[in-house]
C-alpha cells in the first residue's frame, strides 16, 4: 500500500464520518471538498486529527531523538495507519513496532523494511508468515520477543523446517512480578537465552527488551522509582547474557519505553554497565497524536529546551441530542466512537451552528459520566448553555482505543477545514 | 450491497483473522478453502460465529414472535452486517433498527425498506440524508425519535425546506429519571407531542417509544418491577396522546425492548389501556448471536414450549503466549479483539494443536483478570494444563462491542471448519 494506493481508496457514506449522500470519491481528494467541521459538512460523531498538532509533535520527537541519542521504533498498533507510519519513518524512526502479525503485514504491505514484533511469535500462521517473509525479502529486518524455553523450541523447530536462509532475531524479554509477559528472574532469563543460543543458526539473540508501561499508580514519583528498578533488572539481564556470551556478534539492542517513561529508559540503560556499544530502541506509539499522561517534561529538565511538548491532536465531536434533565445532556457519541478504557472523554469546546458565534471553551462542571454503545452521558451545570443541536469537541485519554473505532480519520487545519484523511487498518 | 456484492469483496492478510500469506480472494469463496480453526489455518486472535447456534437462535426468534404477537425490528448496531440483517428480515423482522445515520446508510445500501432510527435525528448532514432518502424512494418507511420541542422544531424547519413530499414519522420518546434520552414526565411528553402535531404536515406522530434496557441491578426481580413501571409510563403517554388526538390516523406503534426484557414489554404494553389496535415493535439486537443476560426463560413459562433458547454463537480464540508465573497465563487477545465493557471474556475450551487430542473444557479457576490493547491476563490454577502454544476459546459478554472489533467474522461448523464469513460495517 503505497501512499498513492491509499489515496486511491474510495470513500462513501458507508464509512463512519463521511456524509451519507456523497458520491464515492478517492480518499486523496477529500481536501478538495473543502469540508468544514463547523459548517456541519461532516456527520457527527466524527474523529479528527489537528494538522498543526501532528506537525508540532513530529518536530518535537525529531528533536527529542537528537537530544537523547536513542532511536525510536514507534508502536504502530496505536494508529495502524500507513500514512502515519510514513510520517514516523520520516521523523527518523529506526523501525516500526507491532503487536500482531496482522499489524506486521500492514507494515510490510506499506514498504516498512524493519519491524519489531514487541510480542512473542506464536502459532502456525504467524510463524509461517514471518519465516516466509524473511526468506522472500533479504531487506526484511525482523525482531521478536522470547520469554520461554518452550517458545524458543517452537520457533527453532519451525525455522529448521522452513530454512529461510538466515536466523530469526530474538530479543529476550524481562518482565515484572504480577506484570505481563517476560522472564521474572535472571535465572529464567539466562535459561531462555541459552535455549536460543543452542538453537543456532536458526535463532539468534540480539538483545533484551521489557515494557515498563504497565507501572501506573497515583504517585508519579513511586512510578518513576519502580520503572527505574525494572529497567535496572533489564540491564542486569543484558550484562549477564553478555558475560555468558549469549548475544550475537551484531550490534546489541536494548529496548523499552511506552509513551510515558521514555526519558527514564534512556537514563537507566546508559548506566546499566553493558560493556559494548548498544542501540537503545524506544517504542512510544502515542507521541504523534497525544498522551495525556506525558510526565516527561516534569522529570527531565533538558527536555524543556525543546520548546512546547506534545499536544493533543485527536478530537471527537458529537451533537447534543437531548437535555432531558436540568443537569444532564446526552450526546451522539458512544463506546463505538471514543476510548473509555483509561478515562472517559473530556469536553473541551463547543459550537452552535448557524448563529455566527465562534468556538467556545466548555465551562467547568461539564463531566462525562458514562458511555453507552452510541450515547454519551454528560453531567452539566443547570445554567449550561448547551442546547439540542450544539456541537461539542472532546479530548480523549487513550489514542489506541480511539483510533481502532475509526476506519478513516479526517485531518483538519486550525479553521476546522478538512485538508486530508488517514486510513486505519484494524 | 447485495449479497453478491458482499461475496465479491476481496480479503487478504490485511484483514484481521485472515492468514498473512494468502492471495486475495472473494469473501464468498472462503468456505471453499476448508480452513479449520483447530488445524491452525486461521491466525489468532480470531472471532468466529458458530453456524449451528445462529440457526438455532434464528428459529427460536421466529417461534417467539409467533407466540408473542409482537413484531421485531432488530437493532442493527449489534452486528452491522448486511448478511445478518438479511437473516433477520428472513426471520420475519418488520424493520431494522439503527442508532446513527451511517448505520441507516448501510441498511439502505443493503435494500432494507423499513428502518427505525431509535435515536434523535440531529445535525445538518443526518437530517439532509434522511429527507433526501424519503424523497428519493417512496418505499422507504422511516421512523425516528423525538423528546424535545427544540428538536421537533429543528426537524420541522428542515422538512419544510426540503419538502420531501411526505411527513417525517416520529415516535415520542419516554425516558426515566437518571436515564438517557426521553421525556421524563407526562407534561413534557404532551408538550413535545403538541409541537409535532403543530408541525403538520411536515412531521407526524406515529407512536411512543422507550428503552428499558438501562435498568440493571443485582436483583432481577427488582429490575423486572422497574421495567414494568417504566413501560406503564410509556403506556400512560400513549393513552394521553391518543385522548388528545395527537397521533396520526395510521396504525399506532408502541416500541421498547432491548435484549433482556422483551417478554415484559409484550405483557405491559398489552395492558396499557390503549383503545385502538397497535403494532408492538421489539428491538432486540443480540438474540441472533448471544445474550448472556437472557432471563426471559425464567420469567415467562410459555416460552419454555419453544425448546432450547438462544445460545452463544460468538467465540474468540487466542493462543497462550506466555506462562510467566505459576498462576498466570498471557494470551494473544486484547481490547482490540473482544468486549470488556460489561464483563471480561470467559475461557470456555482449549485445544493443543498437533498432539491428536480433542477440544477440552477449561477447568475451574481460569479467570480473565484484565486486558491490555493486545494481551489477555488470565489467572490459572498452578496445575493448569495450559502451555505456550495452546489455543483457548472464549465466550463474550457483549456482542455489540465484540462485533465492532472485527471487519470480517468467519462462520464455522461444529467441526470448527470455516463455512462462510460475515462482513461488518462499523
Amino acid at each position: 500500500m503505497s501512499p498513492a494506493e491509499i489515496d486511491a481508496l474510495l470513500l462513501d457514506g458507508r464509512v463512519k464520518g463521511i456524509p451519507g449522500g456523497v458520491d464515492s470519491f478517492p480518499l486523496g481528494k477529500i481536501g478538495e471538498k473543502r469540508w468544514n467541521l463547523l459548517r456541519e459538512d461532516l456527520p457527527l460523531p466524527v474523529a479528527v486529527l489537528r494538522r498543526s498538532a501532528l506537525a508540532g509533535n513530529s518536530r518535537w520527537m525529531r528533536e527529542f531523538l537528537a537530544l537523547s541519542r536513542a532511536v525510536i521504533a514507534p508502536h504502530g498498533k496505536t494508529t495502524m495507519s500507513p500514512q502515519l507510519f510514513r510520517q514516523q519513518i520520516d521523523d527518523g524512526a529506526w523501525a516500526m513496532t507491532v503487536a500482531t502479525v496482522q499489524q506486521l503485514h500492514i507494515c510490510r504491505q506499506s514498504g516498512i523494511a524493519r519491524v519489531v514484533l514487541a510480542n512473542q511469535l506464536i502459532g502456525k500462521q504467524a510463524i509461517a508468515y514471518v519465516l516466509d517473509e524473511i526468506q522472500r525479502d533479504p531487506a526484511f529486518d525482523f525482531y521478536c520477543l522470547v520469554d520461554s524455553v518452550a517458545n524458543a523450541e517452537q520457533l527453532a523447530a519451525a525455522a529448521r523446517l522452513a530454512a529461510p536462509g538466515r536466523p530469526l532475531q530474538l530479543l529476550l524479554e524481562g518482565g515484572m512480578a504480577g506484570g505481563r509477559t517476560g522472564c521474572r528472574d535472571l535465572a529464567t532469563a539466562l535459561e531462555v537465552a541459552r535455549a536460543v543460543k543452542a538453537a543456532a543458526p536458526h535463532l539468534v539473540l540480539r538483545g533484551v527488551e521489557g515494557f515498563e508501561g504497565l507501572i501506573h499508580s497515583d504517585s508519579p514519583k513511586d512510578d518513576a522509582a519502580s520503572v527505574a528498578s525494572f529497567l535496572d533488572f533489564l540491564g542486569e539481564i543484558a550484562v549477564a547474557c553478555e558475560r555468558a556470551g549469549l548475544f550475537a556478534a551484531d550490534t546489541l539492542i536494548l529496548s523499552a519505553g511506552g509513551s510515558a517513561f521514555y526519558d527514564i529508559v534512556v537514563e537507566r540503560f546508559r548506566r546499566a554497565g553493558v560493556a559494548r556499544e548498544f542501540l537503545l530502541v524506544l517504542r512510544s506509539g502515542c507521541y504523534l497524536t497525544h498522551d495525556s499522561k506525558m510526565y516527561i517534561r516534569e522529570r527531565l529538565p533538558a527536555i524543556e529546551t525543546l520548546g512546547a511538548g506534545p499536544e493533543a491532536a485527536f478530537e471527537v465531536w458529537a451533537y447534543v441530542q437531548s437535555r432531558p434533565e436540568r443537569n444532564k445532556a446526552i450526546l451522539t457519541m458512544g463506546k463505538r466512537d471514543v476510548s473509555y478504557d483509561v478515562d472517559l472523554p473530556m469536553p473541551l469546546k463547543w459550537f452552535r451552528p448557524g448563529d455566527g458565534s465562534a468556538v467556545r471553551a466548555v465551562g467547568p462542571g461539564h463531566i462525562v459520566t458514562g458511555l453507552n454503545d452510541q450515547h454519551c452521558h454528560m453531567m452539566v451545570p443547570e445554567d449550561s448553555p448547551l442546547a439540542v443541536g450544539d456541537m461539542v469537541g472532546f479530548g480523549i485519554s487513550h489514542p489506541c482505543t480511539t483510533f481502532d473505532k475509526w476506519q478513516v480519520v479526517p485531518v483538519i487545519d486550525d479553521d476546522y477545514t478538512v485538508v486530508s484523511a488517514i486510513k486505519t487498518f484494524f
